[in-house]
């Protein structure tokens, strides 16, 4: 049935909405895709709900070839299994809670690792029944603090989740890598490049994790990648510790005078100006251990303070100091904290002092102190004396202090070497596109999914998951593909295969463009047709560029000759066509 | 691509699920299909997801017929609509009410009403943009009180809700019917025999509502219907009122002495012994003014007390009270309610006493008092004096005393006269299976939906809401399709088309087993094909009628001959066909 604008629910925009932060926003809204309901809240209209079920069945159609069930969980979920597993409390505001008419604890899931997981564990009991992969597209719920995005990051969302469910490591591998594959397959049919990163597993308690991202300059995650093909995201990347060197030619450590030095380019000046280098070189910021105090908070409202000691070249990285502290968010020490803790001299901080340990393991102020894996053990620097206006050069880390452990907090930079050896490398922007993950045994064991083996022994099941935001992907796609006239879809998931307008108000006009628009749908186009009587011609060519439909044929005075044009939506091209040929031209 | 039940997510139970109350529910259950989350909420498995879609796809397909247009809202909405319309607090416990992380109030949406009125609002402005009818496919949630039937009354459902759009009475008319139409096709089409009843349309505020039932002995619902082809619901049922009498030439009322007479029958008794009626026949219950009080509970928590005056041969109906009463919940008064009332005389409560009157216009209580439409000007009654042990006998109603309005609130009884003139009524059983309802203006007044009309005057929008329970559907269809042994599916919304069963062990019944199902597969079928190597064929056998695909294919011993068993799952049937002609034999 061919769609007619004349009567579709259709309204398209002139002015962006006052809250479109993003191009995909702002177009889908004026383009009549897309209405805002609340904030990050969005109801679908018409053309919307077309191009997400093309996403969709995209979607669905590799899932199953990649030998996953469809199965649909309720979003409303109760409490209990999320206690179990800890993520009633570790999500913290990002998880709608709420309560039914008999006082009991609900959710709407943000994701439904303990549902599948029951659903099996109440269905399932044997290795035979082994490997699964089930998935779902569904609607999810997270409260993000900051919904801005339109549909990049909304609180209600569409996401289709999978969960692989194997006895054995190697089986788990073997799901995680069909998972992988059919997300590949997705990608490329979605006409969206990817880059596979290495992905932080932390927070999910999990062993394996990647992430799919379109790689873009708009992206808004860093993520770092070799010529020799490593790539990971920022909090994934792992530093290249220095082997531990010998300390005993070392000099022992000496506390100078260092006024007005609580910065490390101050420190840096001060030490090359009255500490010079015995060899001559000067100090640079490399020389320096950084010591910052961080404040913890945890999901259950609990607040610790920690010192991350790191190379004074290097700041702290907000996102991987987060990763290394999951469940806890991070935020810098304040002023009431340094009040607290006296041990610590603002400004002059270091892990030891004339007085002895300071920070590490037989620290006296008793916060945690982590250092950079680059402060390795026989490596000196100069460091705070927690002695205002002073510092300690030639402080040896494994002599003079021993930290509480490693953490990976600081930043990457480019030119940094790449874990596996394969060379430096560069830092790039992309977005997530899907994120694969080896969760293991976590939930399986928090929930009592065993099943029997050859051997008739009770193992626990090892398991995978695996997400694609679907309304994320089609947001993204719209990102991607638009020019300041309006949305270019893909052709895999433009809500039309061909827009036709018929222009002016010559009834020959409006029939030649009707029988151009039928046999287009007697070949099997999915046709928008725009038939409205009088709407001007300029109107209906903006309108079209808005909706993107990625081919369009315009009737116009040419019919007269028996001739249409094809407008390509991308590259604006308009090539004139006999009627009768239009349906092989675009075939 | 064949579906195989060794490779299948399906897991058939022996048991029945404890908290399962109705055929349903067991069923779907047992046979895999559904599987319980929390109270009123479900996962929906491969083989349920697969009926749900298909009866979804028949909706979706006649509401597009009637040119109603897809959309998709969310189910979490702000509070502000619903604040406007008054349903934030009417209500009452049956809404799914949240917060978000800045404290904003949401809910969980029952139904869309406000949401599709401030869509149309915000797009739409003039009476050539209608008439419009818009309709979603999507997940609601209502907190039942009592989800005890499965899904045959769930907390979270997924539900096809239809709004229509129109700038004039005529044409919601008009709209209102292609829905009705519409939804006569999709039952009709569904399968499920169907009757058209009035229904109340009092709580949404609205002007005309029909449901469809579908009659049968087992529904939760009563209506009535007349052999001359009215048919209402028990709310929507009106009475047909006497005409007023004249009653000049009535006795005067008399107060007489009733002993231990607190209930009707005694009153009957004790009059007939004591009083005899002058004309000689007997003193019947329906003579009998009875006066029954009743609390309503109001959403804001307000309770009001009233009377209701009715023949005393008649109950009060709870559910015809509730619709008249809407939307206060109805209960009995308590012993309190008594105590502070000592005007009522509880066993002798009556309009009026020798004193004066009691209750209605010139009340001396302050209690609403409302009567039953048959209670008539100028009808006479024996009734309460609000005297212990007393009654007053000949109390003539518009002469001796005035209610404050009647309400239909008696129970309906089988001969009472249909209000159409239609003859009498008998009461009957059926399920709610869809509703259609004039919703009117309500809704667009209280949002501001108004439309230019051809005058170029701003005109408010008339609206009509359609509705049917895709999940309740579902397991209507399930619990009026079984038999001991497990589902029997229509057609038109099974799972599969055919499920072939290879028995024993074989290789060449396997063979032929395969290719009988690629055959059906390639004519189009849907195939499940039972290929489980170790499974006996009595196990076969039983998941087989558990699952209900109504055609089952049996290759067994005859596949030596060439031969195999259809079996029809409805009848029991079994007939041999050669594998050559199976197909042709199903088509």
């Amino acid at each position: 049935m061919i769609t007619r604008l004349s009567n579709y629910f259709l309204r398209t925009l002139r002015e962006d909405p006052s809250d479109a932060e993003v191009t995909s926003h702002r177009l889908l809204v004026r383009a009549g895709y897309i209405r805002r309901q609340a904030p990050g809240v969005f109801a679908w209209l018409p053309l919307g709900l077309r191009v997400k079920e093309k996403i969709e069945r995209i979607v669905r159609e590799e899932m199953n070839n990649a030998g996953a069930h469809e199965v649909h969980f309720p979003a409303l979920l109760p409490r209990e299994p999320f206690e179990i597993t800890g993520r009633w409390e570790e999500y913290g505001e990002g998880l709608f809670r709420l309560k039914d008419r008999k006082g009991s604890d609900m959710l709407l899931a943000p994701t439904h690792e303990e549902a599948f997981t029951l659903l099996v564990k109440d269905l399932y009991n044997s290795y035979k029944d082994l490997p699964l992969s089930l998935y779902q597209i569904q609607d999810k719920y997270r409260d993000e603090a900051r919904p801005r995005a339109g549909l990049l990051r909304g609180r209600e969302f569409t996401m289709k989740d999978a969960y692989s469910f194997d006895y054995t490591d190697a089986g788990l591998d073997k799901s995680y890598q069909a998972q992988r594959d059919a997300y590949e397959r997705i990608f490329t049919r979605l006409g969206l490049e990817y880059v596979i990163v290495k992905a932080d597993a932390g927070a999910m308690g999990g062993s394996k994790s990647e992430e799919f991202l379109h790689p873009t300059p708009i992206g808004e995650d860093t993520f770092v990648r070799s010529a020799g093909g490593y790539a990971a995201n920022v909090e994934a990347f792992t530093t290249l510790a220095p082997a531990p060197r010998s300390f005993e030619k070392l000099t022992p450590a000496e506390v100078l005078p260092t006024p007005d030095t609580a910065t490390i380019q101050t420190l840096v000046d001060s030490a090359n100006t009255n500490h010079p280098r015995p060899d001559g070189r000067l100090w640079t910021a490399a020389d320096t251990l950084k010591n910052v105090v961080l404040a913890l908070r945890y999901p259950d409202g609990t607040r610790e303070l920690v010192v991350v000691g790191l190379p004074g070249d290097r700041e702290v990285d907000q996102k991987r100091a987060e990763a290394a502290f999951a469940p806890a968010e991070v935020e810098p020490a304040n002023e009431d904290d340094f009040k607290a803790n006296p041990g610590l001299v603002k400004g002059y901080i270091g892990p030891w002092s004339p007085a002895g340990p300071v920070l590490g393991t037989e620290s006296t102020t008793g916060i945690r102190y982590l250092i950079d894996p680059r402060v390795s053990e026989g490596s000196g620097w100069i460091t705070g004396a927690n002695d205002h206006g002073h510092h300690v050069f030639g402080l040896v880390a494994g002599r003079d202090f021993t930290a509480d452990g490693t953490v990976e907090a600081a930043e990457v930079l480019a030119g940094d070497p790449a874990p596996d050896g394969s060379g430096p490398v560069e830092l790039a922007r992309g977005m997530e596109i899907g994120h694969v993950f080896q969760l293991g045994r976590k939930y399986a064991e928090a929930l009592g999914l065993k099943v029997l083996d050859e051997n008739g022994k009770l193992v626990t099941v090892t398991m995978g998951s695996y997400g694609i935001g679907v309304t994320r992907i089609l947001a993204i796609i719209a990102e991607l593909n638009n020019d300041e006239n309006g949305l270019i879809w893909p052709k895999t998931v433009a809500p039309f295969d061909v827009h036709v307008v018929a222009t002016g108000r010559d009834a020959a006009v409006f029939e030649a463009a009707e029988t151009v628009a039928a046999a287009l749908e007697a070949a099997g186009k999915d046709v928008l047709f725009d038939d409205r009587p009088k709407v001007s011609p300029g109107v209906k060519f903006g309108d079209a560029e808005l909706i993107g439909v990625p081919t369009i044929v315009i009737a116009g005075r040419g019919v007269a000759e028996g001739v249409v044009e094809i407008w390509d939506r991308r590259t604006g091209e308009r090539t004139p066509v006999a009627i009768s040929e239009v349906v092989e031209a675009l075939s």
